[in-house]
């Protein structure tokens, strides 16, 4: 029986799958060491500084800048899908708005699969779910708006077809067309979380689709996935944890007694970066104007004083802010409630989340890993009045 | 630069994690070679001779077999989670029934999630979420049966607390009691499927959780996977491919015709077994018996002549029916839409979703494993009316 059972208990193997190779990508790539991450060869603050989200969208699917004809027709697609059956909305009344906004969301996304066409959504075939694809990414806002509204017991804002997606989004979430400024943090934040490697919502998009199953699943267990604290909650808890310390005064003793108890600094550091995370230093100018602004001034101070004790501390051992320290402070300081920054993360992620699957379905094979089994070998199945 | 991308596409991995160890665990072992499958050390046609569903859940969660008061706990658990709050029926209703039911199924059951308190779902605590999980096992027969009942257009069955998980779960969804055949085959069914290694859906279902999402969406995640084709739908599948052959006498042709033009035989052959799968064994028997008592035995003698030449011609290399050859008959003679033979194995594999995520979480890393990147490292960003 040994020979049968070799891998009983003898093998190492990397908890998480951490640095273990799930698929090739041509996506993007993430130098942790250098503080470097490039979509499709083009640097994230390039894109940060020229793009809009919808042509990092593009970029993302289709690997390559689009042509003006190529991002107006793209662009007109968004915006043509972002109108959402009303039954979506009937759905998140239907459930306690004091549930978390993500379980609205997961659940309100996973209908809107059941409304489209069974033979397009359930039948492989690529250039049916690249279409999709693309109707999920101007979708998401939609949804991810109408939860916001919703649990907040506002009404729906239609989508206004003359802005542009980021600013559209922020429209439908706050009732308030965006100033300049706010169009464009908004539009950078959209453009700064569109991907990030094989992290677990993506991954978890990906194994969805490896079983064929179809777009809407996968985006669902992507949604899914982000909810997790570990995961798309960190830049909520890491403003909590600002407010918490409440004074610029009270961050070094509040940081070193949760240090010397060996608790998470949430927002800092991250299993890929060992340098500073690009996109929280594309985010932190932006904390800081719109901070001053919306009279947020102390909990950007208090952020500074934090991260100046924590690279002091920790710097040495490649603990830097990540992008989660600072759009928290962004997103509150346009007045949005932090219930709502997990759900903001899905509507840009899941341009990524499309784009890597999509690229994966071109030569698909279902995910199927293995454990190492810890188990008995042999146990006897006791009759009930025997057992103890 | 070369020195920091290093993985530069040079390193060798397994498409679709094959072989690749993603965690330790206590729950099952499959030896391939052998046809052999053990829950916790026992035998599975042990199980199947001897246990009920409700037992082997525990086993499964606890890790040992229940005493009779352990037993009796936890199968009143059950029967007093089956009744679901009315709103999901609204939610099914409030989609086309033409929709996927497994679209239908993931919608129904995230709401059931948001439904819950937050502070036990989304607040990660191993025995909060060992009662949820518990809640989910019994609650899931009550939502399948509720799409099944309310896509043909059927109102809904309320649960029989006098009946057993299988057997409630058979009257739920036919609106008749079953008799002893029915109860044993279903019960049997639930047992053969409620666990099977690190497949998709399970694997979704521990991704998912690793970001200490919550149960709800570990479980929502796990029934997007199990939707595709290449996973839960191949039961549904391998039916139809009998009732196209249509005559035992076509079924050779058939069989050769494919083979020559190399497609895939629907329910033949397994990732990890390359010997005669045992749970189809089981089943086997019960085929035959009950599409001899539904007038379906021609069906089944399709299946035989089917496997005749299949072992013939693939024996050799390991490919043998597996369980969804023959379930789709049992399920078939029961007079169940074969539409709904991908919920029933969500009803049955809800219980190993729930105990591999459990034990994962006892020693809990968000899973992130990584790519390998393979397109440029510095593309520019080129101004849109340059782009070509």
């Amino acid at each position: 029986m040994a020979e049968q059972h070799k891998f009983y208990g003898q093998e190492e193997f990397s908890k998480g799958l951490e640095g273990v190779i799930a698929c090739e990508s041509k996506l993007g790539y993430i130098d942790g060491q250098k503080g470097w991450l490039i979509y499709r060869g083009i640097e994230i603050g390039d894109l940060a500084e020229h793009s809009t989200y919808e042509e990092t969208a593009y970029l993302l699917l289709f690997g390559k800048l689009p042509t003006r004809k190529e991002l107006d027709e793209f662009t007109q697609k968004l915006v043509n899908y972002r109108t959402i059956d009303p039954r979506v909305a009937d759905i998140i009344k239907s459930m306690p708005p004091t549930a978390h906004p993500m379980a609205l969301l997961r659940t309100a996304f996973s209908a809107l699969g059941a409304y489209e066409n069974p033979e397009k959504v359930d039948e492989f075939d690529l250039e049916a779910w690249t279409e999709l694809g693309i109707k999920a990414i101007s979708q998401m806002a939609t949804v991810a708006a109408e939860v916001g509204r919703l649990r907040a017991g506002l009404p729906p804002v239609a989508p206004d077809p003359n802005l542009n997606h980021a600013s559209d989004f922020f429209y439908m979430l706050t009732g308030k067309k965006p100033n300049e400024l706010e169009a464009d943090v908004m539009n950078k934040a959209l453009i700064l979380h569109a991907d990030h490697g094989m992290n677990a919502s993506t991954f978890t998009s990906m194994v969805v689709a490896s079983s064929l199953s179809d777009i809407y699943s996968a985006i669902t267990g992507g949604l899914s996935s982000l909810k997790g604290p570990l995961h798309g909650g960190a830049n909520e808890r890491t403003l909590k944890m600002f407010m918490e310390i409440g004074e610029p005064e009270n961050a070094k003793a509040y940081i070193e007694d949760k240090l010397a108890r060996k608790v998470k600094i949430m927002g800092m550091g991250h299993r890929v970066y060992k340098a500073y995370d690009p996109r929280a230093k594309i985010l932190k100018s932006y904390a800081e104007r719109l901070a001053k602004l919306s009279g947020n001034e102390k909990l950007y101070t208090i952020s500074q004083e934090v991260e100046k004790v924590m690279i002091e501390r920790l710097g040495k051992k490649g603990i830097f802010p990540n992008v989660d320290y600072y759009s928290g402070i962004v997103y509150h300081s346009l007045g949005i409630d932090s219930k709502m920054f997990t759900p903001i993360f899905a509507v840009s992620r899941v341009a990524g989340w499309v784009a890597r699957v999509l690229e994966y379905l071109h030569s698909n094979r279902i995910f199927r890993p293995r454990a190492i089994y810890t188990g008995p070998l042999k146990a006897e199945y006791v009759p009930i009045d025997q057992r103890s």
